[in-house]
């Protein structure tokens, strides 16, 4: 049997994946499905929705049984609803896609195996549930020793401008030069791209390092760990979950990941973000603490609210700037990333 | 009846004490009921430990049957073991405090109401049982927003120099001149002291700057939330804590805590010490992100392991060399960083 990843109760949920998106109001409440759309198209065969919901990830609808009768092995709770809670019709949905035989996993704050109904529809059905924001297995207090194998990481501006993107588009670009190079996810949509990781903001905060040290350990083959970052060290919410994956990750080298036409600090209107320059020094100074190597290799720019002309121009004036290779990971690749961080850092 | 902490379960815990030291190996393992006793010797009726026990706190040695009888309301379980784990030996110490009617609190790492043979001796006795290192209530993530009021963090060099008895220290002082000052606690042994409070190090990673937050609302009488620092910004294990703590309480004065003689980072023999100058500045610097008028405005050096003599020069050559007061918080005072802050940051 395909193995994929592994719930606390060591069940086993993986691709092919039935997306569910429910009744999801608009684009970003599907962003979980997406990107798992975006990045694995070969696991997703359809999508799950109510007869009213507009968003679509162009993915032929199915109902749970027909994706079953498909070959879907587990349906995905992929949208983001407010407070991350499941409403009625979900938690249904969820026991019709268990009585069909696939098992469910979730990226919600309220966990599937906090319902009484789901548990019982999975137990009843021999299924697995996943929630992807909980990490039940011990997490030991981060060691500051170094480790062998090397390293990147991506840092932020602030919160959600791609940083897992980019991740991904380094892993496919450097697997394409047969390189050796594997994303270490750290959020629930690149849990459930990888099949394993730690959502390093869900754990208890004297461990954030040590689950970073945890999910990139020491190898040996040459291969690089590509980590996701998360937050950003100028987030006044989240800063703290930052700086400690930084610690623990002890990167060779940086990304750092902006969106152009962000105005403020996500969710915080009185912040403004930090710019490029002082953004990547601060990074690299907090980096040095457990790896005084680290370098930064480029910026990977979310251009996707500008055109493609204000796209270029902007990457030309960063990486002029900054003296490193930018780039829009999405619409440009990541190939001139990649080659400044062979010639900067690989042994 | 006295109203000091509350448990989860809404039960009240309080003064008078009585200190359990079970079978403790060494002066470090009672380092809670240490800090609880120097800081509040009014508190503290009596020590309950095995007869084998060496070390002591210098209180009358008591059975919990003779302390319920000399007034106590609450044991304190001030023991560190290794791991946290609770002994047999004292589950059934717990248990025989219960049955004598005294509340039990605990700052282990093993929660009371995890042991069900404790949960049923509080339930048959209707008795409180409180763990610091849990906090139940829910944390809202931090919103970054500025609140009415004046703050002050101690920072520190590294974990355990001395940040809780500094800022007791500081209330101390401030209250002796009639200011109005609250200690504002961050772990276990603060908590037991100011009867609330919560353990920063114990919450979910997103939520650290939400909880610094928590503990320091706004306030408009003119008077001073003294907050209690964890661990250091140059900690590989704990600097997250630090950093979310640093933001979360926007502090407008940070007292940097440091150990005379410390080698290296605790636990870590591969790294040293930061410079206190350097260390300073890495803590204004991410501290102006939530407030930019942040000041630092003295040094609490921890003398213990020195002379008295060498400890006045080492004072003398620190406050010069950083323009700044330089005092250890228990064998010389606070007057002259109270100074300083008073004429630097009050309104």
């Amino acid at each position: 049997m395909f193995k994929h990843g592994e719930a606390a109760d060591h069940g086993h949920w993986g691709p092919p994946f039935l997306l569910y998106l429910g009744g999801a109001a608009d684009d970003l409440a599907i962003k979980t499905a997406r990107g798992l759309a975006y990045w694995r198209p070969e696991w997703c065969i359809g999508q799950y929705r109510d007869p009213e919901c507009r968003p679509t990830l162009g993915l032929p609808d199915m109902e749970p049984a027909q994706a079953s009768a498909a070959g879907a092995n587990t349906m995905v709770i992929g949208t983001a609803s407010a407070g991350g809670v499941m409403a009625r019709q979900t938690v249904a949905d969820i026991i019709t896609a268990l009585n069909a035989n696939l098992n469910v996993i979730s990226g919600l704050h309220e966990k599937l195996r906090d319902n009484a109904d789901i548990v019982a529809a999975a137990t009843r059905n021999g299924r697995t549930l996943f929630d992807a924001r909980e990490y039940a297995q011990r997490i030991p207090v981060g060691s500051g020793r170094k480790r062998a194998g090397q390293r990147l990481l991506t840092i932020g501006t602030d919160c959600s401008v791609g940083k897992m993107y980019t991740t991904l588009a380094i892993e496919r670009c450097m697997r394409k030069r047969g390189l050796k190079a594997d994303f270490r996810a750290t959020g629930q949509t690149g849990i459930f791209i990888a099949g394993a990781g730690i959502p390093v903001d869900a754990v208890i905060a004297d461990f954030i390092s040590g689950a970073a040290e945890l999910i990139s350990p020491a190898r040996e083959d040459d291969g690089w760990d590509l980590i996701e970052g998360q937050g950003s060290l100028f987030h006044p919410s989240y800063a703290g979950v930052s700086l400690g994956l930084l610690h623990g990750s002890q990167p060779d080298a940086l990304v750092l990941c902006h969106e152009l036409t962000r105005q403020h600090m996500r969710g915080l209107p009185g912040y403004p973000l930090p710019g490029l320059a002082s953004c990547l020094e601060a990074n690299l100074i907090a980096a040095r603490l457990t790896n005084p190597a680290v370098k930064a290799v480029g910026i990977a720019l979310n251009t996707s609210n500008v055109s493609e002309r204000a796209a270029h121009a902007a990457c030309r004036e960063i990486a002029e700037r900054l003296d490193l290779p930018c780039e829009d990971p999405v619409t440009m690749g990541v190939e001139s990333i990649v080659d400044n961080l062979l010639s900067c850092c690989a042994h």
